[in-house]
């Protein structure tokens, strides 16, 4: 029987197993893509025996459901200490909106629409990852309400952010097949101001035409 | 030798026969996605022999990639033509905006997708794509500024018309899943104000601290 401190050590060894297989799977993904993810090169790349892969992690979908929700909540921790380096003031902005832009062309964007495409034609793989996106997206809506630290109650306040998401994935997904750097920053660089407008705006965005009700 | 009025029918024949082979092969990359579209499904599903299936398009990537740029012509001939019957005066953006959201949500995208994903771990598709993304691009703006009825060279006009294509091209993926119409319905709302406002300012977007050039 194990004692309290062989215990311990043992479930770090789990964590630390699990750690590499979630990574490795999301390296694999971003190299391979979905069809050229196995589990048996996902054991192989994290040096993990493939019984221990398959106790941890029974099936292909569990695995790659597992590896975005990991490294999804490790890149926002890792984001709100890059925002906390921001300087303050109205250029803070930017900068949070330039972070996002990075995961949104990083690899775990890249492995993440990979799964979100095979999901498509994959009912198994589709059925683990629907709540997963739907927690995803809740979770970097908020992470970007309090990285920009606006208050989402005042009016346009959600809808700006949503669009500035939006309009991140579809950048993205430009920059998948060559480098869309160039036009990207000219883009934000006119999205950013558009967006200080909107967020600073007294009752919601300054457009003629708006029927909000207050 | 064939006299001129049996080669016109048969000039009429081929261009029949490719054409069923590429909105085949939309058809089954929608179904099946990328991996599940092999050109023995795709000549069966259009009633083609596989004789002369490979006469007109003797690899996947070739055939991939002349229904994508067939497809992408047909669907702009029918949007101008839905872009015509649309009234006239400050409701026809949206109206712009709906037809091109519909697109961008439509099978066609989700087909070029599956090519775009697919090209990124595959070089033969990857080259034969990556011309074509810039042209398909190129011509989507173009027609968008057409429908819109704007000016490009005015200020901001082109950042506004690219932004929307982004937006709805992440639009476009957050859809891919599940059915995300009464998000996208009320953020396109939002969006159909700023647009209007971004199009319609006298000297580019009414943005604070805009250090545009004139």
């Amino acid at each position: 029987m194990p004692t309290a401190s062989t215990r311990v050590p043992q479930q770090e060894r789990s964590r630390a197993t699990q750690a590499r297989l979630l990574e490795a799977t999301v390296e694999c993904l971003v190299e391979h893509g979905w069809s050229g993810t196995t589990t048996t090169v996902v054991a192989a790349r994290a040096g993990v025996s493939r019984g221990a892969q398959l106790h941890h992690y029974p099936t292909k979908a569990a695995l790659v459901t597992a590896a975005v929700t990991h490294l999804t909540e490790r890149r926002a921790v890792e984001l709100r200490t890059e925002a906390a380096a921001l300087p303050a003031g109205p250029r803070r902005l930017d900068g949070v909106v330039d972070l996002l832009a990075a995961a949104f062309t990083g690899p775990l964007f890249v492995a993440a629409l990979e799964l979100w495409v095979a999901a498509r034609t994959d009912a198994e793989l589709r059925d683990a990852l629907v709540p997963l996106e739907a927690r995803v997206g809740r979770e970097m809506h908020r992470l970007t309400v309090e990285l920009l630290g606006v208050e989402e109650r005042r009016p346009g306040v959600r809808e700006a952010v949503q669009a500035t998401l939006d309009l991140l994935r579809g950048l993205g997904v430009a920059n998948l097949l060559s480098d869309d750097s160039t036009r990207r920053t000219a883009l934000l660089h006119t999205w950013k101001r558009q967006l200080a407008a909107l967020l600073t705006a007294d009752d919601g965005p300054p457009t003629p035409g708006s029927a909000r009700p207050h």
